[in-house]
């Protein structure tokens, strides 16, 4: 587990910008409840609201449904793992 | 999984408006609860509070009762699937 | 589920109006902890706050208790279904 | 059930404000955990906090506890009976 | 349970204030996870926000713990009984 | 449980204040799911997120856990016992 | 668990520059639903949003899983360990 190598002169970023910038880009999410979902992060505003594209809701890893649009509300939301791509 | 083809510059839309434009379609939401709700979405506010005509309670999928009309208090709301015409 | 002939003129109204325009008329609501009250909406605030006159207390569908005027925070709010006239 | 006649001309009041007249008269009310408390309202400000005199607390209407004055914090608060004179 | 007589003239003091105004007494609150404290109230905020003097801590009635001095965050607070001497 | 002498003059000092004033004294918290630590208050703010330093992590009173250093977020806070000089 | 030696003329910093502090090196979290993370803390602000890089997922102390790059919603969180390093 070595740490990256960070220029520490990235500090003006702050996290959500990090978010932002995983737009139109793969990304895994946990939900408070347990349910994670994976697909395109097609829109995310400050309040963590996102749309995801081509999603799939998985429950304890294994797919449960699939929806091409879905809204998610903010406040649910426990993490998102911005890059998604390799572990698909 | 394939994710759509999607024009970047259209950055400035946010996932609420989103919501907003799919006023007058099928939708179908998730309470934090674990209950469904698909109906027509007459109106949304900024806070997800909306109203859904036409609309079905489903309970692990299984349709439990219907409503002609129905106020949705939007803190209680989980995800929204913008168009659910095709899985009607 | 035909969905109504609505015109799409009507955007203006939001979904607090629409409760607003149902007071003095018969509602049925749920609690987040799944009690309903059926009853009249006398009166509604912004923070669905309200009040309902001659309201029956229903746990699964059974009526368990009936006041004649009842006070019901807003923030416990599910759902309100604006006009319960006709399943009554 | 049926419903009171209601004048139509009284929206001006909202549901606090009916709560706020009910001071110096008895009510009941239930917490979100369901402990009820039946008592005579003496206070009540815009957060529903409250001190109820001479107010008794019953689990599942059965009286378990007797306090002279209680203050009862107003977020806890599901609903409130404004008269409860008449099921004493 | 006759209600006290009450002059009602009184109705400009507020639920919070009689709370401050209990400051240096004994007082029994409860908290949403049903622990009680009784002990003397030493200094309240406007939050509930609270220090407690000599508090004994109560598992259903119950005394389970001692603490000379105690703060408490008034978010968790159910109930304050303001005046516990009698009972102790 | 007698009550200490107060001088009812200190009353501008308010809950937080006293909690301010205990900073780099030993103090016991208990957060809301019941876990407790046990440590120096190195700093905390008007959220009551927090600093301990030298801090032990406590189930039903039994050691689990040290930390040289940890941060607490303060919306879990239950109660502070800000000397717990005596009790260790 | 002697206490360290505190200047206390450093009053003026406070828990969250504290964490801010702590950016590009080790940390251990814990959420609210006992969920741990430990890895490189890249980012935070002041809501306690965070990004963690080359994370691993701890249940019980035992590693579940990792990700290089993980965004952590600040209102789950329970505690933050600032410098993992010499327990990794």
């Amino acid at each position: 587990m070595s740490s990256k190598n960070n220029n520490s002169s990235s500090k003006s970023k702050n996290p959500l910008s990090i978010l932002m910038a995983s737009q139109n880009s793969q990304i895994l999410l946990r939900l408070k409840d347990g349910t994670e979902y994976r697909g395109l992060l097609k829109e995310i505003d400050a309040y963590m609201n996102l749309i995801l594209y081509d999603a799939t809701e998985l429950l304890e890893g294994t797919p449960v449904a699939k929806y091409n649009e879905i809204f998610i509300r903010g406040n649910n939301l426990l993490f998102i793992k911005p890059d998604a791509s390799q572990i698909m």
